[in-house]
């Protein structure tokens, strides 16, 4: 039995436990783990400081160096954010649906915890703490994996954590770390069918692609991200113009940012040189097609086959004139990830054919597609957004970490 | 491009018209196929004695002869099975959930179709019709591949269909078969992530455990179950032994069947030959541990470990002598495949714990497990019995076969 195996069957033996334990003692875990993550937060900042200087040495850039580092302000964040956790409600057990048989068969769907939950992940520490709540919450016992970046910071968390776990009577097993980083066990992970009911990879679409294409455990994919924003002839254009701005700009490394935008050529004349004014702002590169150089010139870099299928996660957006809203609605059909996609518009019809037409986990009319996350959906947390249509799509919280299963009450029914 | 990729890029487009066509076409569809099998049923009893003809020159057993034949009585059973359907409420459009944000956005999560839905299954043609109407209900287009020796009948049923799609202005491409019934095409559909966006395996466990294991595409396991009867010592004994009887011998060879009865101690003497008296009509040989042997001699053949693991399909049961609850309960954890578990008791206490803690599709109090099944659990329909967590567990029916999009309603919201 390899150490992971090992970690699997604990695992497993604590998610049985877990799967039954009542909502007052997981909350008790919760604030247990928030209270301790302040008490020792000198431990996980010590370990944090080998890791930065690690990464340093190794001529980490800035950018990830900012998400790998930890500071006291960051820990009492987490340790917020697992309070908040502790606040929402406990999906486990809560009744789907009823159904009375003829026969006198009483059917009870309930929530019932997926089991064991993999999550592959790389250099952000705070997801160790993020992931292992959530899971605790929904009854899940967890097994993660990090990046080897952030090795000792997750080692010494995952140790306040179950030392948090203990403390208040659950299995330190409900929350395991991967200790060996090596691409190894990322593939035995993948393969731990026996143990994991689920593996979750969050992380760049590289690493999204190697787990959903290897991985023999069924796995989530999250965060695939090439989203639309589609300026109707009808639309608001000063709305449309904010809209888009927002979409690209507030956030560009994210995966609810906006990576193009097809513009109706009743308006591109008007709306190009508009929004055009704002991207500037922030130096956006504009790869558009022919029409939209014609209107903007040559600032405009000519735009690829390649550039409507990348997902930038950049100051860089894809450009493109459509005739209408069919070419509009092809093209996201034919380019789009399936993340979140936006119609601007003030025409009724158009709005619902783009809504229902549209193949995607979030369709907007006249909001920015940076909207999809689960605290901005109301969830309350969120471990990943769901880019697949199994089992969850969209953004993913608690209850999307249930499975259900059908308790049966009879009296003796037997079938003819 | 090869038949098949050509096969799922016509299944996806026929699928974008499909998502976005109401209720009312799809029925009228529905009752068209209907009328055609009807109408057009000495097209498909021909071909169906073309593949009995062959069937029989291969030596097929004569319960497999069974199951590929069709007559006018099944025919017509198929059709009122697709009226049925028909009659079935279309969950696409359904809003799961409403929330309105505190900025004014308005979010509702609906039902969608999954898209295509690929599906292998074996020398079963009434299959090919009940997919392809639960499929064309749910509004997802099928690519179906059955097994080779049903191969006559269902080229004869497909053309049925897909012309009575056509009649009504749908697409013939809703609905596909795929022809080649070599292994190779298994194996190209395994693969067709950019194509199917799920595929459902129906048939044996070698079939299921094959495509669970190779595909890329997600698949939905179905229909694997070791299933056991926990008769506890406060059990109803003459009731504890009709549920066995009823649930190992009503029809053995269907997943819902006990495979295993698990005997309190202190009621064993009693319960052993209570029930062995109603096995014995069906000759249900016993593989018992030592215990059960002391009690009911040398009728029971020793069971070996692998007993505890077998889904035999046939009148045989292991029998195994347990000291309570949590002894049942490990075991089950143990060696369950989370189909269908049963108690019998009539205490409350142990029938709480056991539906809280034993992890299963279907978990009965007092009941046979032969009820887990979508027209049982008022369904209405069945595509299969999910065995896995993911996406769907127990029953599948139209519900099963969607996915939820957000739509988002804003009026020019942007994210801070």
């Amino acid at each position: 039995m390899t150490i992971l195996e090992a970690q699997g069957l604990a695992a497993r033996n604590a998610a049985r436990k877990l799967a039954v334990t009542r909502e007052g003692l997981k909350n008790k875990a919760l604030l247990a783990i928030a209270d301790a993550l302040l008490a020792r937060r000198e431990e996980w900042l010590s370990a944090n400081a080998a890791d930065l200087e690690e990464a340093k040495r190794n001529g980490m850039r800035p950018a990830l160096l900012d998400r790998l580092a930890l500071d006291e302000k960051r820990i009492s964040g987490i340790a917020e954010g697992v309070r908040q956790v502790h606040s929402l409600p406990d999906p486990v057990g809560q009744v789907v649906k009823t159904i009375l048989r003829p026969n006198g068969l009483k059917l009870e769907q309930r929530r019932v915890p997926l089991g064991v939950i993999g999550i592959i992940y790389e250099a952000r520490p705070n997801v160790t703490v993020d992931a292992a709540a959530l899971c605790l919450k929904s009854g899940n016992a967890c097994i993660l994996r990090g990046g080897k970046e952030a090795f000792h910071s997750n080692k010494a968390v995952i140790t306040i954590l179950r030392d948090a776990l203990e403390s208040v009577g659950l299995p330190r097993d409900c929350a395991a770390l991967v200790e060996d980083t090596s691409r190894e066990t990322a593939s035995e992970m993948m393969d731990l069918t026996e143990y994991l009911d689920v593996l979750i990879p969050r992380g760049g679409a590289g690493l999204i692609r190697s787990v959903a294409r290897n991985a023999h455990v069924p796995v989530i994919r999250t965060g695939e991200g090439v989203c639309h924003i589609y300026v109707h002839a009808q639309a608001d254009l000063p709305m449309a113009a904010r809209i888009l701005y927002n979409a690209k700009c507030s956030r560009p490394s994210v995966c609810n940012a906006a990576e193009c935008v097809l513009v109706d050529r009743a308006v591109a004349k008007d709306f190009l040189p508009m929004v055009w004014e704002l991207l500037q702002k922030k130096n956006v590169t504009l790869h558009g097609d022919p029409e939209c150089r014609d209107i903007l010139g040559d600032v405009v870099i000519p735009a690829t086959g390649e550039d409507w299928d990348t997902e930038y996660g950049d100051y860089q957006l894809a450009v493109k004139v459509v005739s209408g809203l069919g070419e509009a609605m092809d093209f996201i059909a034919a380019h789009g990830t399936g993340h979140s996609e936006a119609i601007v518009t003030e025409n009724y019809t158009a709005q619902r054919q783009f809504c229902d037409g549209v193949d995607a986990a979030a369709v907007y009319v006249n909001a920015s597609t940076r909207f999809t996350d689960g605290f901005e959906f109301g969830l309350g947390a969120e471990i990943g957004i769901s880019t697949q249509k199994l089992h969850a799509r969209g953004p993913m919280g608690l209850e999307e970490l249930t499975s259900t299963k059908y308790v049966i009450y009879g009296s003796g029914q037997i079938r003819e």
